[in-house]
């Protein structure tokens, strides 16, 4: 009996990481490779990827990944996901803009003979037991689509991030008449972005945001700068008309801004009048009212340019009173303090700020609860799994589906590593594959030993003490002055006085040991770890790490 | 001549750490002691106090410390102050319950010789050149109070927290009559709470969230769990209140909840019919329809009862499909993440939970932009200093002091450490004192060695190196294996391998050493650690630390 199995690896119970292994006769199909950022207690954790153990072992019948749009969350685990498949890599299929964003992030991991398929929305190509079509959606960066999979069983059709932007900046409205027409002829299954279910309505087209720029840049007298996310090309373009029809010169700040910005042009996604962009070194070159500056840092990133510019630590751009500082994009959820810092910050200098609280500057890339309903009337699937939110967006999600009418024996609340099966009998969730999160740390990945992590977090708590102890191989007495040494252990005015101390418990527990014949250096560390560990709690009240080291001469 | 200073050492520029000196004629009336909660870059940081080093050298001039409320912000620093000013501690003043509450606090510090006084309202005291009164205020803590110190000068008014709440749960509104009283006699100074400057309108008064939580409860059929501030009183008896009309149990949960309800009941602010009270273990005796749980986490604080429950780790309480979690509070900036994680878990056990965005569950208690323009008009102060704010919202603040017609040259919008000084020719800005962060850190307090931080940063991000080589004082060859010891340093699968390139990297770097006849161990050090660094970076492509020990035997 034929069957198509549906198993999220990320993105379901969570905001991020999206990844979906789609598996029919055999073949599977990976839909979007996507990463997080590390939350605070992932100490010293760089990304973090959806655990993809199940693909490492399946590595020969994955067909093709494809990737929905170039976001990090859906993109970005791309190379370490193929740098762990082997030789014999899958080719990669995906959008114009999608591609190139994946080439430049490919190389720059030396992924060099990797094949990536421009995928028209037109085109259906044949992978396999699957039929593959990409349909064209609206979101926050262009080239968005939804992946719809033709099966024997029939289409699951997987939505990628979308809204229902009926009057887009730059190309079409998403597809609504195919979307239609794949309803018609009927959708086995529908996974569908949750992300602003939470929100009443319809979301505001991304072209309104354009005129109320262009309303709060002609209020201000001095320089102004605005921040949005690199990627978001078509919030670029808005802001460099708002600049062009002001007159004002538009310098990019930011490396991701000048990159993204320069892929966008490539591929004509962003169109700029000829002498309008100045470089960042030039902009003193203008006065205050004839410069805009587009800037990344619009999540207070520690490092990103608009940051600096607000700590006064940037090279090319010194902010003053009388320049504005325009926030065209929300803080993503965990981000809110250091958003709140920079604005702070900006605000000492004496800037004025405007964020999308104050003026309709964001328009947000996530279609609102009316477009996910109209999402799921069109499509009219037999079954629907909710994507892409946390188990409260999740649930909310299927709220909707059964308000449309879908009974909620067909609607599935999943969460990663559960798969759907569907064959002709029905569907139902199979049992737990293998699912998480693999730490990226510096170059090297892996599932983070978790002594590691406890370490990591017992050495930023409290710190660490050595102590060295040097013992005679023959009768296990101490041939050298212990050495003490600390490191992250705070206030220590009185460390003299402890060093000693921890000197003096030290070479009495050698003694002992000595007296008691205890030869084995293991068992001596552990006196000595005992010991020194109740000491530095008396004194200190804190329990950093002890580490004692025995060297036998 | 005479004059007055009104020196903030916390609370501007920040929101916590509240801490006002005011001087006159020598002698000095500190206004709250409060304290912040660490950020996390502040690794292993406890608790966060204002640079108190200016009072630290007047304490011989300190008349009193008053404390204006209860919280955190306010009054948390006062065991730490009181330990640091010597032996003749300065008597302090405030509210009966805030007394209260300091005492318990200064138990637990074992500081009990220090002279708590509890003020009413009515009464005036002289405190050496000043006079004293606290003026009533409406706040999310009873006994809440605007200081009045009288001066030569005129009137330094100091609000703390507070809103115009005209029906308060219990006790009178604030003291607007005595307030406008003050104003037509003259008030010198107004510093004045900015919390909620950038809300428009009247805050919601705390007596509405009574009836809508009654009619989410009034919804539940399985147990309700609200979890809210537990120095919130009137918060928690309008949910005992609406336990008691719909005749369920209540039981208390966490031990700061327990505690405070306690100190409520013995002063009276908190009223709970016999018999409604029950005992955490209690809870499984009555139907799940009839019990109430009041529970401390609303902000998803780590260890606390809630968050407890809904990562399925509390003792008492195992939550299940078909509770309620009601968060009657709204999170602090910064715990937005936290409390987030906790709300899906809770969705994920598949509990309802009902938040201030979709019920009046939660009424702030800070006045909004009307209620400090009232303040304003009421007081008709002479100077604005804007208080308790970031500087956002003192630039918010002094833009309504100009908007009820005070010209802006009246207004100081001021930063910590920095004194306004009045004097019969007028007010300005004196220069800069010491001003800052003090770190506790377990018992101890300091300004935190930069270094300490610094290094608890490294460890935790990439984790030690340590190696441990012992040479022959003679001739400075190595005579023991050198010892390699890690941690924090993640996925070494290859670490064998490592620990044998470091071994043979750190061998020849001694030999070096001695046919250099270099034989002061600072200087070996500094070979050790470059040579390893350089071989730990070019295999990991991390920074961890590395620490060389050279022993001489």
């Amino acid at each position: 009996m034929s069957s198509v199995r549906v198993l999220p690896l990320g993105g379901l119970g969570e905001i991020g990481k999206n990844m979906t292994v789609v598996e029919h006769d055999g073949r599977i199909i990976v839909v979007d490779v996507g990463l997080r950022f590390p939350t605070p207690e992932m100490v010293g954790i760089d990304l973090v990827l959806p655990d993809f153990s199940y693909l490492r072992e399946r590595a020969r019948d994955i067909e093709a990944i494809v990737v929905t749009h170039g976001h990090e969350d859906h993109l970005g685990a791309l190379p370490w996901v193929l740098r762990e498949l082997g030789d014999d890599l899958p080719p990669v299929y995906g959008g114009a803009l999608t591609m190139a964003m994946a080439r430049s992030k490919l190389d720059e991991h030396k992924l060099k003979h990797v094949e990536l398929n421009e995928v028209a929305a037109v085109d259906t190509l044949e992978l396999g037991p699957f039929s593959l079509e990409l349909i064209h959606m609206t979101h926050s960066i262009p080239d968005a689509s939804a992946v719809a999979l033709g099966t024997d069983l029939g289409t699951i059709l997987i939505t990628g991030d979308y809204k229902f932007d009926q009057t887009p900046v730059d190309g079409p409205p998403a597809d609504v008449s195919r979307l239609a027409e794949l309803g018609r002829e009927g959708v086995l299954l529908l996974c569908g972005d949750s992300t602003n279910v939470d929100r009443q309505g319809f979301s505001t087209s991304e072209s309104v945001v354009g005129p109320h720029l262009e309303e709060v840049f002609a209020r201000c007298d001095g320089r102004i700068v605005v921040t949005s996310f690199a990627s978001n090309i078509h919030r670029v373009q808005q802001v460099v008309d708002a600049a062009a029809a002001l007159d004002r010169k538009v310098a990019l700040v930011g490396r991701s801004m000048r990159k993204n910005v320069g892929i966008g042009r490539q591929l004509g996604h962003i169109d700029v009048p000829s002498g309008l962009l100045v470089g960042p070194r030039e902009i003193n070159d203008f006065p205050d009212e004839r410069v805009v500056i587009i800037s990344t840092g619009s999540q207070g990133e520690p490092l990103s340019a608009l940051r600096r510019m607000a700590y006064r630590d940037h090279r090319q751009v010194e902010l003053r009173e009388g320049d504005t500082v325009v926030f065209s994009a929300t803080p993503i959820p965990g981000n809110e303090r250091a958003v709140n810092e920079t604005i702070d910050r900006l605000y000492h200098i004496g800037c004025d700020v405007v964020t999308p609280r104050d003026a309709p500057v964001h328009a947000s890339g996530h279609g609102y609860a009316e477009e996910i309903k109209l999402m799921l009337n069109l499509v009219k699937p037999r079954y629907v799994m909710p994507f892409h939110g946390d188990f409260k967006r999740l649930r909310m999600h299927a709220q909707l589906a059964e308000a449309v009418g879908i009974v909620p024996e067909d609607t599935f609340q999943g969460e990663n590593g559960l798969p759907l099966d569907i064959d002709e009998r029905g569907a139902r969730f199979g049992s737990h594959e293998q699912s998480g999160m693999i730490f990226v740390d510096g170059v090297e990945i892996g599932d983070m030993a978790d002594v590691a992590l406890r370490d990591r977090r017992m050495l930023s708590a409290d710190g660490i003490f050595i102590v060295v102890v040097t013992i005679a191989e023959q009768d296990g007495h101490s041939v050298a002055d212990p050495e003490v040494i600390f490191r992250g252990v705070p206030f220590l005015d009185e460390a003299d006085e402890l060093v000693e101390e921890i000197r003096s418990t030290v070479e009495d527990t050698i003694e002992r040991a000595a007296k008691d014949e205890i030869r084995e250096v293991d068992v001596v560390q552990d006196m000595l770890h005992d010991d020194m560990a109740k000491l530095v709690y008396d004194r200190l009240k804190r329990r950093p790490m002890v580490l004692p080291v025995v060297v036998e001469v």
